[in-house]
């Protein structure tokens, strides 16, 4: 059974809290293997990519070349499925009429005392995405993670992924070649990692590595940050679900189940204000559970992670959407609007009873790449902006820097910086 | 000497790529003693962070309370300089007004589908800035840190500073009544940011962390990472100054020593078309090594750091500019924006021959907080978007919905996720 609080129980905040602060994940410590990995790809190159492939993924990139050829993606997307190859180009487009919007404007302005000053934001030359082989090789992934660069407007967009056995993916193929990725290689775990920010031979390095990973890789981009710039490490997924009595058990039911069916560690939580509505709930998840083909890992999240917290009044929600910060939040309830406008840490809102969170997962538009873990308080889901950086521009002439020189002189002088100082007074004829 | 490089040497292409990868930093591996302080801070709280005040900078905190008092700051600023002070406010209302122009805009909209889609931006709840003891606290750093949140809108915004046999930093102080932060306390290292993750009996929590350390603080924050959100690590100061013969040697040397006299292991590098006005600038550095109050540390820095680098025609500067992706660069040429139009990796752009890079450091209003060690490739400098997360919204109705559930429905049949396909076939009566 999920977890089940009400926030009229004596002990109801100390359990909450509990419930805020509880780790779901375990990470395997494997730093020390994936340094091993990298400093080998440093060191060796395509040399040690292939060797790692023969082991890990058992078969010989020195015959098949590590790159995927155009020709092995023409031929996998010729054996999807039309219709499928029609839905990934559908979410394609419409995540990048989502993202397009994204794309800031930097600005020049000239202030009062002559200072010409101005940002401008410039795309990153070049990004990896890591993507997963087996169970895990969400073609949905590949659009969410490509798309944006590609608005961006970053040029070498290289995809690396596992192919265990040498087997390739037809779907994952046919995403990259919708996402308009540059570059694809046969290649996955830590040595892939090392090869995007070294570089070997055959690879180039690139300047970011996004994507998810196993373990291996999640400790590689760890110990590569710095020399590139690497996104988020996403923990389980988690969806919370506010629900009144007026909703179709079933349909929240299956909402909370298609977190859950992620990943054993996957976290759903309904908050309803209705104690007979939440038992409805219940009991539609165990009617779901009967029929889903993922149901063991789907009943493991419910029972181990899940829980359902029972509000007086659902003006109450907000506050603990606030504190659970979740990653998917849904608000199945009459005015959602006026609700999510009370909220502020979530990483992506679906609004009314006809939003199932798992719309946003592939077509909606949004990035379905959010902070897990209750890091939606501080940050984003991925978007245009995660490919881009910013520069900053000051220009003065002698009236404007004799405007403003002074007092920099001053703060200059006051931490002992003197050369700090000298460099604005030898133009103000000071010295 | 410094590094002298002539793009016409044989062997240019090789050294320069050396002079790219060279490694300035060698931070000391302290994470494990850092840890231990953290699992005590978390595990004893007020009590731990009284035990490593005692012994770290020789004071009972217990006397004279953790937080820094009003009464205290405002017996700060009677202290500083009234010239010093409104410097400071001058910095203050320049670097406000240059971040306000950062606030970005949310959007929502309906697409052809009849899909309501938005993007909001909302502040981080509360932010701890870390500030340094001892000579490396810099009351600008403070500013330039607290300012920006403050903008975003951020409610809490803490500062927590070592004060070293209990002497309290007037500048610092000050500096941090002029930014308007919210909290002072008197505690720093490991410690701190231990407090500002983990919070303690006076301390509460913060979501983010920020501002420069020492290496015990870097390792800190890096191990809570994750648990709240932190800045970049910054490396050593970098100045890159592209010159022509028409500057005053004089100005750019000293322009260069402004970043020397940072650290050691600061880098200033010179490209400039003309070897007699190289001459002229090492020259000139010599001259004004022997005035300076901190030359031994800026002697050090320009022999064993820093590069001469002679190009046949500033058409060539960019190229190499955008491999170095300097912190600082100086554009000290006749038509600087032309030039920093064909750049596109640096943290912050100095433009023409009366903005040397100090006047950044304090009253431009752009921030002095940049990405360095060549992660301007990847990274921007701090600015009002690093006190703000995103949240996207989707809302759907029956209609819209079932124009794009279908697709969704598809790709998570072919990714086997049944229970989001379920999700939005239940709501479309196909289930």
């Amino acid at each position: 059974m999920p977890l089940r609080l009400d926030i009229r129980d004596p002990d109801f905040v100390a359990r909450f809290e509990e419930l805020v602060h509880s780790k779901r994940e375990t990470e395997a410590d494997v730093g020390d293997v994936a340094k091993a990995i990298l400093d080998d790809v440093a060191a060796r190159g395509d040399a040690a990519l292939i060797d790692y492939t023969r082991r890990f993924d058992r078969f010989d990139p020195a015959e098949t070349g590590l790159a995927i050829t155009d020709a092995e993606i023409d031929a996998a997307v010729a054996r999807v499925a039309p219709e499928t190859r029609k839905a990934l180009e559908l979410a394609a487009e419409r995540i990048g009429a989502f993202h397009a919007r994204q794309m800031p404007e930097g600005f020049e302005v000239v202030d009062g005392e002559g200072v010409r000053l101005g940002l401008r934001w410039t795309a990153i030359d070049a990004v990896g995405l890591y993507v997963p082989g087996g169970t895990a090789a969400y073609p949905s992934s590949v659009l969410m993670n490509a798309i944006p660069a590609r608005v961006a407007g970053v040029q070498r967009r290289v995809m690396v992924v596992p192919t265990p056995d040498g087997v390739l993916n037809d779907l994952v193929l046919t995403a990259a070649r919708v996402a308009g990725l540059t570059e694809l290689w046969r290649v996955g775990g830590a040595q892939a990692v090392g090869a995007l920010a070294y570089g070997t031979e055959s690879i180039r390095p690139v300047d970011k590595i996004v994507g998810p990973g196993n373990a291996y890789v999640a400790a590689a981009k760890r110990q590569v940050f710095g020399r590139v710039g690497i996104d988020s490490i996403a923990g389980p997924s988690e969806i919370l679900v506010v629900a009144d009595a007026d909703n179709d058990p079933a349909w929240i039911a299956i909402d909370l189940l298609s977190q859950a069916e992620h990943d054993a560690a996957a976290q759903a939580i309904l908050v309803t204000d209705d104690a007979a509505f939440a038992d409805r709930v219940v009991a539609a998840v165990d009617d779901h559970l009967v029929t889903l083909p993922r149901t063991s890992i789907a009943a493991e999240s419910w029972h181990r992670q899940g829980a359902v917290i029972l509000v007086r009044s659902l003006d109450e929600a907000p506050a603990l959407v606030d504190r659970l910060a979740p990653e998917h939040l849904e608000l199945a309830v009459a005015e959602p609007d006026a609700m999510a406008a009370r909220i502020r840490h979530a990483g992506a809102i679906f609004l009314g009873r006809f939003a199932p969170e798992a719309v946003g997962d592939y077509v909606a538009g949004p990035n379905h790449v959010l902070p897990t873990a209750r890091t939606a308080r501080f940050s984003s889901g991925l978007g245009v902006l995660d490919f881009l950086k910013r520069t900053t521009t000051v220009a003065c002439d002698a009236a404007s820097l004799a405007a403003i020189g002074p007092a920099a002189i001053t703060l200059a002088e006051a931490e002992g910086l003197d050369a700090h100082a000298r460099s604005i007074a030898v133009r103000l004829n000071r010295r």
